[in-house]
């Protein structure tokens, strides 16, 4: 999408460590416009999936699934992240592995809140190594509901999560692939 | 707000400790229809106030504050929650004691996403003894910028810090003020 690569080159910061900062408009500061087009942008791709509810992950998801639920007309179900692993029939939870903070995580959401036969659209703002995906249709599955795909800002598609995850079937569609990025030569999209 | 005491009424759970769970459609899974006319009435309240931010903190606020920001025309910004103080250069950040987990964290904003002359309306889906809307409020005295107003989903009335809060000279425009509630009286709204 040309808007959301044109922003991240005008504002996107390389820095050391395969980190990308766009916190001046996606994740910290949010250009509401901006996400709004993004969401309607994911509601033109997925228009036709029959969604019945968005799931995200806090914090940096939620405007992103907000605004993009407002043209779905569904819920959106945000997953808390913990330190620790909480087992317990109330809840539907999945162990994620951060690269980005090595460290290991879970993800979960109150069982009451994703039923069985539901179609569920993923919506996060970075795709990395596609750990926290994968989570979240963990959740998903434990539930009984149908991930119909999964709608990212921006993938960080060198680091290969992205395309895993087609690979073995899920449809990921990404606003903007950084196929390669560099603190001095800057950022090049797929 | 009528709309928001009527879905209180009949899905909010009064749980012992002063616990009120609207978790099924303000801060776990999110009714985004219902969250987006909560964002249209910050507007009418709020829209001769000439807000230029939306300031919030994570989680539970976001969604709100970015649903009403898209009537305001404006960005959000989001505090982060952390459990240690995280004194710099970049942050304006501010201490907050929470009741309900009877702990300290830190609430904090990157410095360059809040600039004097800012005129900032505080968003949040809570408010009990006010003390997060403190900390927000002191992250935007550090910049240089003015509270215009706090609006909140739902107040928690009997606990008083809303209450303090408009004492102190801060206009506080509360969607639903719990009065009372109780396990088995049911909810009372001011």
């Amino acid at each position: 999408m040309k808007l959301l690569e044109d922003r991240i080159r005008l504002e996107g910061r390389v820095l050391p460590g395969n980190v990308l900062k766009v916190d001046g408009f996606l994740n910290h500061r949010l250009d509401i416009a901006l996400l709004d087009k993004l969401g309607e942008e994911f509601y033109h791709l997925f228009s036709e999936a029959g969604v019945t509810k968005i799931l995200t992950v806090e914090a940096s998801g939620i405007a992103l699934a907000s605004l993009a639920a407002r043209y779905f007309k569904v819920p959106v179900v945000f997953a808390k992240k913990h330190k620790t692993s909480n087992m317990s029939r109330e809840v539907y939870s999945a162990e994620v592995f951060s690269f980005t903070h090595n460290c290991v995580y879970n993800v979960a959401i109150s069982s009451h809140f994703m039923d069985q036969g539901d179609r569920v659209l993923i919506i996060d703002d970075f795709l990395a190594d596609g750990n926290a995906i994968k989570g979240l249709a963990s959740i998903c599955k434990q539930a009984g509901a149908e991930v119909v795909g999964a709608g990212i800002a921006v993938e960080k598609g060198f680091q290969g999560g992205g395309d895993r995850l087609r690979e073995a079937g899920l449809r990921v569609e990404s606003l903007a692939v950084v196929e390669s990025m560099d603190p001095e030569k800057g950022i090049l999209f797929r």
